[in-house]
């Protein structure tokens, strides 16, 4: 995009390129394409953006993201409401609902606790996690954060806040991808499954 | 995205879906972006997006993208308005205007002609092209379609019917990229250097 360019062209490429891994080049390709769309389709396009983001929010119970007052899950009488999986994103839960294997509820953080990045504890959303939990109902809560750094320390924080309410926190296990070759393994990853090596 | 999705979030994903180059796992994190994204920021994206819709359309003489009558370049007098540039797509006239040594105007045809993607001469901007040329003020068009088989044979086809018009016809030059090395080069690129080669 240039000074020959058309202004209402340079600054659709600008809004494509404040999103998250689309550069200036990719964001003029996108902009020419919207040019090349029906005008109809442009407008869907636009309605969708605005549609979403007045009529979708946060749910009361796990925080996930919802048009209704309760996300699905919460609302489900047949699932397990003792059991809380704990995620830092809302897209986390699809890898979780797409094993079929877990049964209990979601609690989404929305983030990770890292000071070097200026998000501290009270930034996401653990003050309703706790709530949920001093309600009683509750007896397991699965910290399922991922298996980094911040993942590892905002788990750990959690489960000081959780366990002197008595009720059991517990965190993912970690170790060999199924289908996983040895010799691929980082050092990490096979310690991790050599320490939490079961009996066969 | 799944079930336990929002809808209004389904429905964005598969907008973004739609666009070239963004696959269901980008769409859906792009989704999930907008929705982290503060509520006049998303109206600023998708008034953007109408917004460009609305008022960019062609330039009445060359077929460029603009929002205003003509394109700055045609709407410039101190550019040479007897040589035509062609190209295939608008963004092809940022890279010339990038080398700040063409000075002629430009003529975009809105693609190549493809017979295998059904896309005929009458598809393109071809004829708008011909009336410019039969005005009689053109002395030279420089077809500067990409080196590949539907650029070659659109270049052939316009040339067809522009040369009984008595207007000169030329074709950009082939050959070696400037700071490239000949054992990286292609047959057929380093072919077209030999067979064009000029005296020292």
């Amino acid at each position: 995009m240039a000074e020959h360019d058309a202004l209402p062209l340079v600054v659709l490429t600008e809004q494509f390129a404040k999103l998250p891994g689309i550069g200036m080049k990719s964001a003029a390709r996108l902009a020419y394409h919207v040019m090349s769309m029906d005008a109809e389709e442009v407008e869907e396009f636009a309605q969708a953006l605005l549609n979403a983001k007045r009529t979708v929010h946060y749910c009361r119970i796990c925080e996930n993201l919802t048009d209704q007052e309760l996300c699905p899950v919460c609302d489900d009488p047949t699932r397990d409401h003792t059991t809380i999986c704990v995620v830092e994103q809302p897209k986390d839960i699809a890898a979780f609902e797409r094993t079929g294997e877990f049964h209990g509820v979601y609690h989404v953080l929305h983030g990770l606790i890292s000071p070097l990045r200026g998000v501290l504890p009270d930034d996401l959303r653990i003050r309703s996690l706790v709530a949920r939990v001093q309600q009683g109902q509750v007896q397991e809560v699965i910290m399922a954060t991922n298996p980094t750094v911040e993942g590892d320390a905002t788990a750990a924080y959690i489960a000081q806040l959780l366990t002197p309410l008595g009720v059991k926190v517990t965190r993912l296990a970690f170790g060999l991808p199924v289908g996983g070759m040895l010799e691929y393994a980082d050092e990490v990853t096979l310690y991790k499954a050599l320490e939490n090596r079961n009996i066969m």
